[in-house]
């Protein structure tokens, strides 16, 4: 193909489609329904613009000190980077250089593999069971690391605490990094464990909760010693990844508590109402604690329902290719005027 | 150390410190003296907020069609990504993948090094020679990969055009990253060779010469083949990395080529002014076309002078690790106002 030596060759991740009508109902990257904080949006109106001209924060401190006093835990236990998505690829640079394989899910964010290839690290996908439960038991054996993430995406199952704990504990002499991409939206974080458990490195993103998808911020929890390795790889690959809007904003999204319990939990309420009219309709829904559900009809073409939906510009995550997944769909949930069109739409289709 | 297994042990790149007093000279990171252009901090103003809940574009199609206007390019020809730091680490996944050592020049951007450790590639630093020009003989050996900065960091030394030229055919068949961070002060570009050399990536960013380090954005052109590949690590590693509010405000930098034309021929004009003055003051001056000079003085202690400029608040770039360096500053061009102040308290030190 090319005549140029050293060329790396590559499948890269396949985020969902970014569709771009007026009109559409976009359900299909797991975004926030709501906008963000007013208080972030007053940021915004009042930043200097001239400030820009100089490098933003490597340290970050004063999002780490938001964060710090938001979770009673001190600065140096955080590291920010530019989304979740950076910080699990620095994790995966700064923690699985074992030979044994790391260990995740067969069916969890795609992006884990992509990762894992495109550093050479090897890994084994280990199979949830029939009922899309993550197998914890699969988990003990020999690995170079562990990374799971709970909730997981895209079947929103969440595992509690003492379930964690147990992995933690079965695995000390590995980091153990657990995605909590999708955390506040009903399940409780095991953030308290990292002072018990060393291994223990706990990733977040303002992109689902918080918001801020277009803003890109993310970070990792852990104790100072696995924080300053996440530190180094930073500074190692890009120093200077979070930009000085976006820690500006993002101090103020940390400060808008009340503001992001209410539409979280909003969004709950909406995800319970769907997910009880789907069931009405025949629907199976897995159990959810995120901002989307994993669902499918036994007696429906889903193929034929997902481009009836597209032809209404209604856009829901397909998983066509994925064997255990390829009759179903990942919904966001939107609002509640949104999932209630979703709701008549879907109607109308199992009525044809 | 740890009792976990498979971390990473690696030294990280150090940059510049980033001091913070109301009234310092800050001259030791090369940010531009200028604030961004008004067409800029205009899109900030009226920008929506509300817009941050939906992810960032991955392809930055927009940034991209602009910055092809401007090159009279395709757009397909060019990759976006968060700063020039994140773009030439991509590069190094991208490119850098034979057996043979990659060679950059002993003397450049601290960065590559760190880079190279960081993914395990082997290089070679070729020595600049006795005049602190880049030896482009010595780089007619058996390599993976060349990187070459031009104008090269920290010296300020810009090579012309045909001797570039050279190195791209002497090395057909590796890829040549000519990294131009700070063309735009006195430098032509490389650009209208990437026709002819399917082995060239050429690398931009806009944290000097456009005045928006804070914002974070850098790209490559080259020919659509090594794009599709620098996309394909970028979609392996973090595709959303360009946040909305960074590419909407490129895009307005880009189109006010008129603004940034005046600016930076103006800190051509003071850099002139200022290396004049300094060897009025027995400096010597490396000859320059970026936004710094490398300057050094026979007579002075170098290390008293720099805790003087310190107690004053104008902080310069000191090398007191690197051998040859180690009696050199590299001092960035600010305002008039900045450069008249920073003559007068060198002229204050050498009246001691």
């Amino acid at each position: 193909m090319m005549q140029v030596k050293g060329i790396r060759s590559i499948s890269p991740y396949v985020p969902g489609e970014q569709p771009n009508f007026s009109d559409m109902i976009k359900i299909n990257t797991n975004e926030n329904a709501y906008p963000p904080s007013p208080a972030v949006l007053d940021t915004l109106k009042h930043f200097d613009g001239k400030s820009l001209s100089r490098y933003s924060s490597i340290s970050n401190q004063k999002l780490k000190e938001a964060l710090a006093k938001k979770y009673h835990l001190q600065s140096n236990q955080f590291v920010i980077g530019n989304g979740s998505d950076e910080i699990l690829a620095f994790c995966m640079l700064a923690f699985f250089n074992s030979k044994e394989p790391i260990l995740f899910p067969d069916i969890t964010y795609g992006f884990y593999k992509v990762w894992a290839d495109l550093f050479h690290i090897p890994y084994q996908e280990v199979p949830l069971k029939q009922d899309f439960r993550i197998n914890f038991e699969d988990y003990n054996r020999f690995n170079g690391g562990i990374l799971i993430p709970n909730p997981n995406a895209p079947t929103g199952i969440y595992e509690e605490s003492p379930t964690i704990e147990t992995l933690l504990k079965n695995n000390s002499d590995s980091v153990v990094i657990i995605d909590e991409a999708y955390i506040d939206f009903g399940g409780v974080s095991v953030i308290p464990l990292i002072e018990k458990y060393p291994n223990l490195v706990v990733v977040h993103t303002f992109s689902k909760s918080r918001s801020l998808a277009g803003l890109r911020i993310g970070y990792a929890i852990s104790n100072p010693n696995l924080i300053q390795v996440l530190e180094s790889i930073k500074s190692s690959f890009n120093p200077y990844s979070v930009d000085t809007l976006s820690e500006e904003l993002s101090v103020s999204a940390v400060e808008s508590q009340t503001y992001y319990l209410e539409i979280n939990q909003k969004i709950q309420h909406t995800r319970e109402l769907f997910a009880h009219k789907l069931n009405q309709l025949g629907f199976v829904v897995l159990p959810s604690k995120t901002n989307f559900v994993l669902t499918t009809h036994p007696k429906a073409d889903m193929q034929a329902l997902f481009e009836f939906l597209n032809e209404q510009h209604v856009f829901v995550r397909f998983f066509p290719t994925n064997k255990r997944l390829e009759q179903f769909f990942r919904i966001s949930i939107g609002t509640d005027q949104e999932m209630l069109r979703v709701t008549q739409i879907l109607e109308q289709f199992l009525a044809k």
